[in-house]
């Protein structure tokens, strides 16, 4: 008996390897101020647990397969408000989280060996995806002096081959806190035409662009609802990721047809938690406003404060709440555990995702990490304080 | 742009792909009785509702990937009640529901061409999860003029190939309701031991064994620790089916390394889900007995009316809630839609599964239908007799 050979290429998560050291760390005493995980710390507004406190069933059911009308309905309200219509009973099936929607949508337009074309880096949970379906991702680079802008329609072409399938942006960019412009949203599209592939746009994050700038979702593009595939989310949205809330949003009745076969399979998506996420739609926009004031604060001062270290190579993130310097080391795997093992300031010492696992044949990510700016400002500015002295002491130890 | 030829290959839900129709009926004004479905109507005990009604949390955010302690450690507390041991920090990742639970097993032990080898009916969503991961299923039959039993050690053994990796047994079995004995178990046992298979055991339903039987567990069988693979699930042992929590069980470190990847890649279970599933776990034994009586006197119901029905063959069901007769029909699907569309009985009628779904390579299923009873014992009553007057009638129009 032996383990599958694609079990044995599912790396550990780049965001989550480190947590038996930050444990042990913990334990020892230490506070460690966790900047390795997209967990936001904002309060889920009340409109969840109220909705969860009044449900009155006397039996907890399977919801329907496509998931509760009252979610799909919210969920649909929420794009229309957005100037997109998507029919509630045609073209979205509430999933277990947008992980569960990427896989059906992938499922659902490859075959074994077929591959899906994205950014190096990218989010790491889509490597996972790929080896347990048996799809390869391929990878056109962006890179930090460019400010993890998309490549030339020449460079992104380059990654497509006779069995690509997709294009798969997550925009605002988790890892690298990019966001695209129209323009750069229309290259895709342009090379998905060309190329006749679907699209499948992770926007997860789309609450968390800053500035008031505007946001360039794929659902304003005309002329591509055949191909689009929208992998939604309530986690960032609401800060709600414990409640496994996503959806999949598709105008092309084909796909639908295969995302409900294989929705119908799994049975269902948690009835309390759609019914809680149902009423989340509720919060005004104020709620909005204050996340999003928040996250920009923390945002100028992770910036803020990576700007004053030394060696330190970093641009201005402009989405979502991640950030990915480039650190004056060799290896940040190395890096990172020796932050939590054999490092502390006064007591602390922080937590931090190395970049390496979220590339693909790719040395970039050795010197870079990936930060989450979703703790307080005043945390914030201390954590990257002890991360400036925990760089001057590493040097003096690996030189 | 196509779809994949996988998702192609997926059936729609033998379970739920009439739906459309009993929606049609209902909307129609027909009453229709749901033996379609194994959604029990039992009440979900108060404590999974009262645990979620205290939640006091400000962020509902992220379980742990392996779910949270509490669970794992009532799931455990449950299983050593049984007389077995799992070790709550090693031996056991929550899922969600049982689904996820056979794919990361399946995903950890098979890579793409490999194959699980199953008895012939089986569950019928078990091939869209093939289908899914680039798997296949071989089957041994079991037969309805046998009871259903598990066949003898060579013709199990005949369905082995040098690609399979698992034995995979539902006991008590969906779909056709058969309890194996300890000398069956055994022999499943025997055959892995010999082909140096793992054993993936859904023992979901072990709740619904009726008359006191003893349930032979695969985990009271000594030295299989290293190969046996439990599915569990809360769904119906507490009658909460919409509360997707499962589990997979595993005393095989590397298999549960390997599941601990896939379980963190897809983050977490439903952080709601998970304290009320805790709480369940506290009721007292007085629940399960009456629910367990209440479900052999439906089983003694649905027996006793389908033996009165003129060329209904039917074994009685020892467990699960699920019997799987052969009716005088040539083709239940056909049987099956004229139900729902053209037949009705003081305005009443039923919904049942076509049995051919959950076949493979096998006609058998075309003149059965799987029944769950878990509707009251009066409208299983009368549900069955609405099928002895549709036969008749369906008799008359098809001859």
């Amino acid at each position: 008996m032996k383990l599958s050979q694609r079990v044995k290429e599912v790396p550990f998560s780049a965001i989550r390897k480190l947590t038996p050291l930050s444990d042990a760390a913990e334990k020892a005493g230490k506070k460690v101020y966790h900047l390795n995980i997209g967990a936001p710390d904002t309060k889920t507004p009340e409109e969840f647990l109220d909705a969860i406190r009044a449900i009155e069933l006397q039996t907890i059911d399977y919801a329907p397969s496509k998931g509760i009308k009252e979610l799909r309905e919210a969920t649909c309200g929420y794009y229309a408000r957005r100037g997109k219509s998507y029919d509630p009973e045609k073209d979205i099936v509430i999933t277990s989280g947008a992980s569960e929607a990427l896989r059906f949508a992938v499922e659902t337009i490859c075959d074994i060996g077929d591959n899906i074309v994205t950014t190096n880096p990218f989010y790491s949970n889509y490597q996972t995806m790929a080896k347990e379906i048996g799809i390869k991702m391929k990878t056109f680079d962006t890179i930090i002096d460019q400010g993890y802008r998309l490549p030339s329609k020449d460079v992104i072409q380059e990654a497509i081959d006779e069995r690509s399938r997709a294009i798969l942006i997550s925009n605002p960019s988790n890892p690298t806190g990019a966001v695209y412009s129209h323009e750069e949203i229309q290259r895709i599209v342009d090379v998905a035409l060309e190329n006749d592939l679907f699209i499948i746009a992770d926007e997860v994050y789309s609450e968390f662009i800053f500035d008031g700038a505007e946001f360039a979702s794929f659902t304003g593009v005309e002329g591509i609802d055949d191909r689009l595939i929208l992998m939604d989310s309530i986690s960032k949205r609401f800060g709600a990721c414990g409640a496994r809330i996503g959806a999949l949003i598709c105008k092309n009745p084909e796909i639908m047809d295969g995302v409900v076969r294989l929705a119908t399979s799994r049975l269902a998506v948690s009835t309390v938690d759609q019914i809680g996420a149902a009423a989340l739609y509720d919060v005004s926009d104020a709620y909005f406003r204050n996340v999003n004031d928040e996250y920009n604060r923390r945002r100028h001062a992770i910036y803020e404060e990576l700007t004053k270290l030394d060696g330190v190579k970093v641009t201005m993130p402009e989405g979502a709440f991640y950030v990915m310097p480039e650190l004056p080391v060799k290896d940040t795997d190395d890096f990172a555990a020796w932050l939590l093992n054999d490092f502390e300031d006064e007591g602390e010492t922080v937590m931090v995702a190395p970049a390496f696992g979220f590339y693909q044949n790719n040395d970039a990510g050795k010197t870079q990490v990936r930060l989450a700016y979703v703790i307080n400002e005043k945390d914030i500015r201390r954590a990257i304080q002890i991360l400036g002295k925990a760089l001057v002491e590493y040097k003096k130890d690996h030189e």
